[in-house]
């Protein structure tokens, strides 16, 4: 375990102009999570107890996205783009506070793995003073080159300053880098912008390093995790490889995926051993399915826990604050929400359970509504152990249900059902012979008419 | 922009034996226009003015049906099958009236773009008398190759005649043909049936233009556009070949699919930037979704519009003559048929919306059902601005709620509740107590005695 | 046809501790069949009369199961794991019994074909006394490769024994055997244990025959089909094989998949000509749908029977016991079980159908529930013919509704409707004016006094 600190910058500032989106860029999501949340997730996890996020103006939702995900975060606002060295500077005061290590990522940049920011850390922690993450590709056009020797990293050649040799290099720069903390703020502020752009690169550090005889050094990381995301198709494809890597590794643990691409994870799923997901499920932020669980297909589940041996679906959806005991059964068409089930309780056709408890052994019957909603506020409906709700009941909340209530078919309830009590709610039948034929002839006279 | 008259023929006479259907080939169909449209869309797109479709006998549903797409085509039936020269004479009549363009395509190569369309239509008004689209393919075998020159296309091989050099060409002839206005019926009277199966072939037109010293010319198009289908594999392979485009172009236009792979799209979805679809949506025909809005997992919508900032889904069914304006919601388990729904409204859990309207800002409860039907004839629901229809609630049409109206949970409504009227229409709770006990008593001991 | 006597033992005693799982390996499933099942179908396909199944201790599930798919078969418990020669002789006792072809296989390699099977036993008909089944890879890395020669097979020889042109040889051990039944017992019994891990291995009879003169030889599979399951991810790759090969083999039977990628078969689905199978659509076993039917989009079906030209779905659930007639109709989010419907009858929309009959023409509104549960027993609701059953209906079961009847909206139903009448079993709507407008000003306080 390393006991160095670490201070790292993430740069979010970016527009995003070819997502053609509203949406500052970083705020688009994969799997759930907007993408400078992974990079906030990966960092705390590769144990950077510092972290600063440089925004662009004017984006207080990004701001507050950022805080919301890791409060302890300062934002820094970089107004002119002149840059990701310029950028990385907004920071400064917080560059001017101590730290063995000084890393600098980008927020668009989401499935870096922590794994991989942790041997960029070693890399310091060794003696780098700079360095630089880059990855292996079989196709290299268009990305800086890293000219690499027995003493380290010479020089980052871009494309068009490269030769024809140096073409050929497929070691590549991610733009993700690592400084000793102790020179950080003096190789950037030594950056100039004697370019074509008359900007301020970041990558120039490598240079600047080298010539004052520093340890500057690269690291290498995948081509999928070092990928930026700039328009809706990467987007996607940063999703694909997130939801393949997640899907891989779901199925190491000993999890049934009948088929494992038409399944979605959030970036916080968790599953245990055992568990069968079926064909086409969506798993949204903040779901535990616990072992011996069967998710069956079309099931939507976000912010819910499944107990063991339950099963859930098909055309099951699961909403935040929806916990299932054990072996309990969520059938097709039933929407939970903000409710707890109780070991063996049923609702397993067509009905709506929301702002509820239901007992262990109670069974919901089909087309159960709750009514939780006047309007204004949401109310609770409590039913106790043992239970039997007749189909296409209708509870209206604020009620209760004692141990073994039982509710007619078609009922309506408003008021307390008393332990081991039976109510009604509904009309006693009355059958008018022969009306049917009558009306049947009414109405097809109607029809008639009008065509 | 070309003023030249087109004239086109649409040859669509095959039976398509191998897709082993009772269906004509061409009304098979792809994002939900039958193959023959999609030719038809592109050739008015290409501004084809006038189409000439060339069908089998005994198929009045494949006349009715092109008649339908496009009103202005003329048909013909081409009796005895004789070759694809036959076919296109068919239209003779047809082909006697003036043009200066003159092509000839094919019902089941749905995937010809309108852009191609207007290259062959380019060569013609550059000079060609005779224009073949062609395409570069990695697997040349079977195809007829082009043989090309600096003057010009000088013939057609097919495989079995070719020579050893020639099978290496890999620029081969997708059978769509260009003419001169002037010389494409003297071309389609001149081509002979002396060959092995004694019919008349399209291609010979090449020989004999290039006989009569004609400018003979080749247009390449893709591979992929110019593919025709005889199998339901090719069907489903052309039918992926156009989701792959559409999922493309729409990612392009700012939109974010989650998983492109699990979208489907109409011939004519229409989806504005910065909406986003989640995973597992068909889109049937006729829908446009407005930005911002959000059509959640699993949800099917067809013939709808989607207003700016709604939220559709998860598990939403919008079918035809929905407009739901902006800021709607539309939850799960949900069909709408036939419906407006004003601004921000909501319908949001396991209801049937069918004929009806609903006023902006009204609330329809979760399970509220409108009795649309009545075995012969549909009417009308007509709920107005603000109202709030309680859970489980089955409103009779024709019925109408006016503005602010308060329907009761598990109520049945057939007739007017006025402006901010409450409406009950559900019977009293009561309660027999230790009912319950006695019940499952006596139930307990029917299962016994069953068993 | 060949009527030589076949016995198999099919060896399933493994843990499969790479599955992380607590269920026996070969109980894990395939297309909703067990592992197990397939093998035991392919070899019933291939005409062997006689299996022996070799289990391991403490299985008594597996041992189960395996009576369930086929009575006939004999279980052997291999108490100690010592290789597969071994376990195949746990057996002993069935190999006693003469036959003329003696199979070996794997329980856990669930794809291999009929068709392959019986080309081992026509080896075995031609005079062989060994066949091994190999199989050609690109990437033989790993497995036994099949030393071959024009006196049949010399050997196997493992990865770690290999000369280098030995490593090179693609042509691999699957591990299937065949042996002529005269010989198989004395073959198993004659192998030793004498190699690194101390155990007997089914494929040293290889060098044993050869030793003795015996025909040996080898047969070609295909390398997917031949592969074993280890591990998750083994299992679903195993899937995704059955799955592409269904659905190339529905394709070619005249059924339009929209998106075959997104159909999942069942190992015993039935579909015949011309049936449109729309996207995302999962079938579970048992179901058979006839020609002409269109399966809509994100349906689920189980253990039933779609009759021609009936269209299901979107969003319907067929399950057990659904017999539909022809041209009838279930929509969406409907849940049909243990029911029949006649032909032209409908349940289109948000429906639970369960223990009932369905009368042809009739029409089941929107919402309505056969409340076939009382906690205890199932029991029946019976509609006859052209009944009209209006939505949000209750039919509290056992009832009955004779031909003609007409249930009105919002109506609970317990007792018998006789034949054309009309069945109300709901209130009288009540208006309360203005009291809407009096209920929010109420509950507007409460909410505010709340927040």
């Amino acid at each position: 375990m390393t006991t160095r600190t670490c201070h790292s910058i993430v740069l979010a500032a970016g527009l995003g102009t070819r997502m053609k989106s509203d949406l500052p860029k970083v705020m688009h999501e994969i799997a759930g999570l907007p993408l400078v949340g992974h990079v906030l997730k990966a960092l705390a996890q590769a144990g950077s107890e510092r972290i600063s996020v440089v925004v662009g103006p004017q984006m207080p939702d990004l701001e507050a996205l950022v805080r919301e995900i890791t409060p302890s975060v300062n934002c820094y606002v970089q107004t002119d783009r002149l840059g990701t060295a310029h950028a990385a500077l907004a920071a400064k005061s917080s560059l001017e506070q101590p730290a063995d290590d000084v890393l600098v990522l980008f927020g668009d940049t989401p499935l870096v793995t922590p794994e991989t920011i942790s041997r960029v850390r070693d890399a310091l922690a060794n003696g780098a003073d700079v360095v630089v993450l880059g990855f292996e590709t079989s196709n290299p056009h268009g990305y800086g080159r890293l000219i690499l020797s027995d003493n380290g990293l010479q020089a980052i050649r871009e494309e068009k300053d490269a030769s024809e040799t140096e073409r050929n290099i497929t070691a590549c720069n991610s733009g993700i880098m690592g400084f000793s903390g102790e020179k950080a703020l003096s190789l950037l502020e030594a950056i100039g912008n004697s370019n074509a752009k008359g900007e301020y690169y970041l990558t120039d550090a490598v240079e600047i390093a080298n010539a004052h005889g520093l340890n500057v050094t690269a690291v290498m990381g995948t081509e999928a995790e070092t990928q930026g995301i700039n328009t809706r198709t990467q987007l996607a494809t940063c999703e694909a490889v997130f939801q393949q890597r997640r899907r891989e590794n779901i199925l190491d643990i000993g999890v049934t995926l009948l088929a494992p691409e038409t399944v979605f994870f959030a970036h916080d799923t968790e599953i245990e051993p055992d568990v069968v997901v079926e064909q086409n499920v969506v798993f949204g932020p903040g779901v535990t399915v616990k072992s011996g669980a069967r998710i069956r297909a079309f099931s939507h589940l976000e912010g819910a826990v499944v107990g063991a041996g339950s099963v859930v679906g098909p055309y099951a959806r699961l909403r935040p604050g929806t916990v299932l005991g054990a072996d309990t059964r969520v059938g097709n068409f039933v929407e939970v929400k903000n409710t707890t089930m109780g070991h063996g309780a049923k609702a397993n056709h067509l009905s709506y359970i929301g702002d509820a408890s239901v007992g262990s052994k109670s069974n919901i019957g089909a087309g159960t509504i709750t009514c939780n909603y006047d309007g204004f506020l949401k109310h609770r409906t409590d039913i106790g152990e043992s239970c039997f709700v007749g189909s296409n009941s209708t509870l209206v909340a604020p009620v209760r249900l004692d141990a073994g209530a039982f509710v007619a078919a078609g009922s309506t309830i408003t008021d307390t059902v008393p332990e081991d009590a039976m109510a009604f709610g509904r009309s006693r039948q009355s059958v008018k012979e022969g009306r049917a034929k009558e009306l049947r002839a009414r109405l097809k006279a109607a029809k008639d008419k009008k065509s």
